[in-house]
Parts: C-alpha cells; sequence; structure tokens
C-alpha cells in the first residue's frame, strides 16, 4: 500500500479532503472513535517490523549526515519505544470522550431550550520533530476528538512517518472510516503553504525549538498553540523554610533541566538572601548547576554576573540567574516583567504573601511551596498532553484533548420568533437553568 | 478635570501603565468592584448634563458635515439613552463576579493540591464606531472583570467620550482606584500603534463594519473578538411544517435585517418547494423583502437571479436569496461552504435531519424551528454581550463577561518535587476531584 502524501501544488485541495473526512469523524460516537483508536492500534502493531525498518533507513541517513546525538536520539524508534507508542494509543482510547459534552443547558422560554455542546474543532496542523512516535500520538488524539489532521513530521523521519501513516489509513480503512482525516505532508516548503490555508485549518500545534515556535506564531493567523518560551522562576520569600527551598529549586533546575517547565531565575527575598544562598548554592553546583547572579548574590557567593540578557533567557541547561530581590512586590515585578507566562512559584511560608503572588503573578502556572515540574498535563490528570500554551486566552497552561474541541449553541424551538420578545408586550425570557 | 489622552508617541508606555493598573484591578473582591461600577454609574449621572452637552458639540459638527442619518443616530447621545446606559452600568453590578470562579479543584497527591481558577486577561483595546454609550458600556463591564481597557471611539464622538470618560475617571478615583486602567485614545493614527502591541494587550474588540472587522484581522497578533461576516441560513427541509416557516422566516429576515444574526439565504429541499415558495414568496413580500432566487425558484416563483456572489454576501438589508436543494446533504454542503459560522438554521420535523444538522453544521450557533435571531447573548441569558465570535476556538457565538476572562493553574504544596513521581520507584499521582 502506497502513502498517499500531498503534493504541494494541491495543498488547498488536499486540506478540503480533510476537512471533509473530518466532518465524518465529528459526528462519530465514542464507541466508534475508540473502535477505530483500536484498529489503528492493531494496525501499527501488525506493522511494527515494517515500522522499525523504515526507521533503521531513517537513522543510517541521519548518522550518516551527523545528526547531534540528541535529535538522532528522538528519531530512533526502537521496537520497545514503538510499542510504547501503542500502548499510548490503547490509553486515548480509555479518556472520556471529548466531543458531545454539554456545557449549559437551559430553558430560554417555554419549548425553547440552549444547550452548549462541545465539538470539534475541524482539522489541525500538526509540525513536528523528526520523532516519530509524535506521529502516532497525534493520529490518536485527533481521532478522539473527531478531528482531522495534516501533519508534517521532520525530514529526517520521512521513511518512519510514511510507514506509521500506511499502518494508521490501515487501521482508518478497517474501521470505515476515510482515510483522508489524516494526511502526510512531506516537503518543507509545504509547511509555509499550511501555515496560510487559515480557511481550512483551524488550529496550528508546532512541536520544536522555541525558534521554530516563534516562526510559526509569526508567519500564521490560524491560532497556534504552543509556547515559544519557558522562563520559570522561583522566588524564596522571607518566611520560607530552607528545607523546602533547596530540594524544590533543584529538582525545578536539575531533574530535566530541557523542559520548559524547568526554572531559568531564582528570585530570593534580601531578607534571607544572605543565611539561604551559600547553601542552596552549594546544592545546586553539587548538581552541576552554573550560577550567575546579581551584584548582590555575588557578594554572598562567588559566581559568574548576570546581566540583563539573563533575565530573558530560557538556558534549557544546568544554567541558574539569582537575582536579589527587596520585596514581594519586585519579585512579582520582576516576573511579570521578564516571564514567558508559563510557571512560576513562590516558596514561602506567609499566607498573605502566597495570596498576593497566586493573585498578582500572570502567568498559566502560579505555584506554592513545590517545583515548576509539575506544570504538565499528565501531572495534571489530563491524561494526554497536546501542549503549554502560554497564550492569555483559553486553552492556557497544559492543554489535554478539550484543547482540541471547540463547542457549539444548539437553540431547539417549536416555532419560537424573536420578534415575541421584543416591543411594548414583550414576553419575558425564563432562562432556567435545565 | 482633564481627561488624560494619549499621545501617540508613548502608546507603549500609556499601555504598560493601563497594564499596571489593571493588576490591581485584577485582585479586587467582587464587592470591591460592584462597589466601584456603582461609583462609576453616580459619577456619570452626576456629569449627565456635561455629557449631554458635549455630546450636542459633536452632534452638530457631524451634522454640518453631512453625517449619514443612522451614523448620526448612533452618536446622538439623549438624556434618556445616557441614563438607559447607566441602567445598564448597574446592571453589570449585579452580574455574578466572572473572576476567582474554580473550574477545577483536584488533588495530585497528599497534600499537593491543583485548581484552576478564572482570571482577567490584563488589557482589552477596543474599537469602536462614533457611538459614545458603547463607551460606557465597556468600562463596565472591563471593571467588572477586572481588566483595563484602552478605547478608541470614532472621531465624531470625540467630545462626548472625553467627557464620559472624565466622569469615569472620577468615578474611578473616588472608588480609590487607578485611573489609568481605563485609558481614552483619540487619534486614528493610534489604532494601528494599538494592534501592534502584542506584549501589552490581551484582547482587540472591533465594533463597526464588517470592514473595519477584517482590517483589524488582518493588522494585528492580537486575538480579535468579533466577527466579519454574519451570513446566516434557514433550510427548510422535506419535512417542515409551512405554517412554522413563514413566520420564522420572516422574522428572521425581517425583525431587524441589519443585525449580524439575521437570515441572508434560505435553502430549501425540492420536495417542497412548489408548495412552500409560492406563499413564503408572498409572506416575504409583503414585508418588503427582494428575492433573489436560483434557477429552480426562478420557475417556482418570478424573481431576481442569484448568482454565486449572492450566496456569500450579508445583505444587512431586506434581501433574501433563495436556493433550491435535493438534499439534506447538500444544504449542509452549501452551509459550510458559503456560511460565515454564525447561526444556521433548520425548520424540520424529522428528528433525524435535525440531528444530522446540528451535529454536521460547522457554525457557532446551531438551530432548529426558531429564528436566527435568537443569536444573542442577552437571549442566551448572558446579562451583557461582550460580541458575537465566529472563531472556531472558543470562545465562539455570544460572549458575556466570560469572554473576558482567562485562568490560571495555582499548585499548592508543601515541599512536593517531581523527582518523587518518576524513576524505577515512582509514587503514583491520585488525581482526585476535590
Amino acid at each position: 500500500m502506497t502513502v498517499s502524501t500531498v503534493a504541494s501544488s494541491s495543498l488547498a485541495e488536499s486540506a478540503h479532503r480533510t476537512r471533509q473526512a473530518a466532518q465524518q469523524l465529528g459526528y462519530l460516537s465514542g464507541d466508534a472513535k475508540n473502535a477505530a483508536i483500536a484498529a489503528m492500534a492493531d494496525a501499527l502493531e501488525q506493522a511494527a517490523a515494517e515500522i522499525v525498518e523504515a526507521n533503521a533507513v531513517d537513522c543510517e541517513a541521519a548518522q550518516q549526515e551527523g545528526l547531534a546525538k540528541p535529535l538522532y536520539d528522538r528519531l530512533k524508534l526502537s521496537e520497545s519505544k514503538l510499542q510504547g507508542a501503542i500502548a499510548g494509543v490503547r490509553d486515548v482510547g480509555k479518556l472520556p470522550d471529548p466531543v458531545g459534552v454539554a456545557q449549559l443547558h437551559r430553558e430560554l422560554d417555554d419549548g425553547l431550550i440552549l444547550k452548549r455542546i462541545t465539538c470539534p474543532l475541524g482539522v489541525l496542523g500538526v509540525i513536528f520533530e523528526a520523532r516519530p512516535d509524535a506521529a502516532i500520538q497525534i493520529a490518536s488524539l485527533a481521532l478522539k476528538s473527531g478531528n482531522g489532521v495534516m501533519f508534517k513530521g521532520g525530514k529526517e523521519a520521512r521513511h518512519s512517518c510514511q510507514a506509521i501513516v500506511a499502518a494508521i489509513h490501515r487501521g482508518l480503512n478497517s474501521a470505515g472510516l476515510p482515510t483522508d482525516a489524516i494526511q502526510l505532508l512531506t516537503t518543507r516548503e509545504e509547511i509555509l503553504e499550511l501555515l496560510q490555508l487559515d480557511s481550512m485549518v483551524d488550529l496550528i500545534i508546532p512541536r520544536g525549538s522555541n525558534a521554530f515556535v516563534r516562526f510559526v506564531q509569526d508567519n500564521t493567523r490560524i491560532p497556534v498553540l504552543g509556547h515559544a518560551d519557558g522562563i520559570c522562576h522561583i522566588f524564596i520569600d522571607q518566611s520560607a523554610v530552607l528545607d523546602k527551598a533547596i530540594p524544590i529549586v533543584v529538582d525545578a533546575k536539575t531533574q530535566y533541566p530541557a523542559a520548559c517547565n524547568a526554572v531559568e531565575t531564582l528570585l530570593i527575598h534580601q531578607g534571607v538572601a544572605k543565611a539561604f544562598l551559600p547553601p542552596l548554592a552549594a546544592a545546586l553546583r553539587k548538581n552541576g548547576v552554573t550560577l550567575r547572579g546579581d551584584a548582590i548574590a555575588q557578594e554572598i557567593v562567588e559566581m559568574e554576573a548576570a546581566t540583563e540578557d539573563d533575565w530573558q533567557t530560557e538556558y534549557s541547561d544546568l544554567v541558574l540567574a539569582i537575582r536579589v530581590v527587596d520585596s514581594l512586590g519586585a519579585a512579582i515585578a520582576h516576573i511579570n516583567t521578564y516571564g514567558s507566562r508559563h510557571t512560576d512559584a513562590i516558596i514561602s511560608e506567609s499566607p498573605q504573601a502566597v495570596d498576593s503572588f497566586l493573585a498578582q503573578v500572570d502567568a498559566a502556572g502560579v505555584f506554592h511551596n513545590c517545583s515548576t515540574r509539575f506544570a504538565d498535563g499528565f501531572r495534571y490528570g489530563f491524561g494526554a498532553e497536546v501542549g503549554i500554551s502560554t497564550q492569555q486566552l483559553p486553552p492556557r497552561g497544559p492543554v489535554g484533548l478539550e484543547g482540541l474541541v471547540t463547542y457549539k449553541y444548539q437553540v431547539v424551538g417549536n416555532g419560537h420568533i424573536a420578534a415575541t420578545y421584543s416591543g411594548d408586550d414583550a414576553r419575558a425570557f425564563s432562562h432556567r437553568t435545565l
């Protein structure tokens, strides 16, 4: 079976086909979607050898081209990684159906009923790095949410993605669903084209470097789910307990420094800086962290100087910037100026300081006495994570399946007209919640 | 008291001040906001004579410049219209506080608690036509939702808006709130500048012509709440009852033809076209409606020919396009092709057809056996309407105060770190709803 890939000249036409196929997915029952997800998982299992083989071709080419080790590790799809991804597909089948949920149910008048019902977005445009298991995850989430998807994986993963999509298409086929619902784009040029299809594509999900996400945001009018920066802060308040502060800061910096929810800047109240910074610096250095501090921090512990640039840098590495602030207000002002609205934490035993921090810090996640690393859809219990959004409007923060649906208002009457409710003897609405 | 208006060169600086003032509004209690709203209403009442006088200056200039009658009517602020707007402010005070609502409350583990809490967006950019009462409504909604607002009214309403904002500032002042929270822009050039301030302004609300809304959408990366087109459809299904169909179509077309939720295209099933079109056409023509039909409709009733253009036109006038379709599927396909995802209705007595229509039509409002004119925040019982969004992502459809807030995730722990939950002896999350 050949995978139908998309010729650049007809991308809009392909998107139209995906849109039509998606309309069919949109009104499937939860059971029908779960059956299709199971068929998809079965097809992937049956194609496991084929997929691993295709991946080996990609990996060999990548090695010859000298692909950097971390990228190569992401590209490499071992049998066990593939089985893990297939298990993930089956897990998505177990999640509650995000479509068809009544968010509002109200009588407007006798026999005139308003409902707000969740429904699919339509078509998702997903662009990710050379990480073939992402294609599997995305396909299952799209199907579960009743959306079509056009995706483009990194060119290094070309053979892997084609083998995966061929298997997914077989799964869709055996479930009686249109294979157009999931289309694979193959050329880099198509990314820009995809970003222009704002009447066909409803949401772009970019996965990749900060620079790439920013490129996407700058080049499309389609809403983008994602974030360019994860500049997270921890503020150690005057009332903080050192025994809580040290493990939290060490965890937030070192547990996975490349993660977007790792801490980048530590703010510390001047009242405790002298007492806390030396043991904190020792603990961080023991874990391989390089410190950069402002003048006051440097007076307390010898470290490199932090410049203005450091406050706006996501190191994604074992580096931590430290600034001593003279008040809670100064800490909040720093975060609201330099932060990326991702996740910021306060370590404090003062309920008043905590309340102010949680209320005034403008971020998707505001944490108290715990690591910023908890900012994650799986840890929040969402089952699946589509991405973390640092946009101001919802969906914000870690986004689960609910980020892939929207809603529509249904009004059902029996001949009701608006004229009845206007003018001198206007009838009143009842507006009764049902 | 002079109104502080914004010099173009320092718009970003002004936006920064509004942002800071908004942070203060953001954590006010509901009672404190309602007190400020009352103070705003009082100040407007005290300034009523002043405002009406300023409006008279604007109206005189508009008459000399020959402003079109409908625009003049919107500009004109009579004492009673002003009192109505002030009553509207007091009504906003009675609405539930949209901020601080817990949407999710979950234990992640012992002592590690996740909450999702609604919070203000930050700063709203509102651009509207020469309609001074809109400034009053917007100011009260912004205050209620804890947002700052920078607004720009049409230049014809300059004196009116200045008098209104001066009064609003007096109200804010007497409530002890920063007047920077609500700023008035006065020059047209500032609109484009405002649209560029994507790091300062969180939502743009344009009110005006479709062309203007499209201009705004095309010139900003800030999310825009609103819609350019309102191309609404009614489909008369094969199973429709004529006695319901006629009043609904007449209401949807004639009750207020300039409204975005008025019907523009009537689709009718070929099975009933011959029987229904003649009495329907007679009823519509009795109400002054001009009809344009496709070839089949023209065979049944004499009328002008509809062209491809008609299917994509929002007449905002007593004109209705009519197309005869051969199936429910063709009606849905027409709507999903030409509609603007605003509001579309089916007239039908077949539960199966209704279910298909409500599920498959992609629009913010899908209606059955009632007029499209019900698509309205007040009629839905939202208390206040910020606008109607035809975007795919929420907020969609009529947007009340909830469109002016977002949410943040609060995680409160007691020294919890992520390392505990990973690795070989990883602790499990409880994910228990509280």
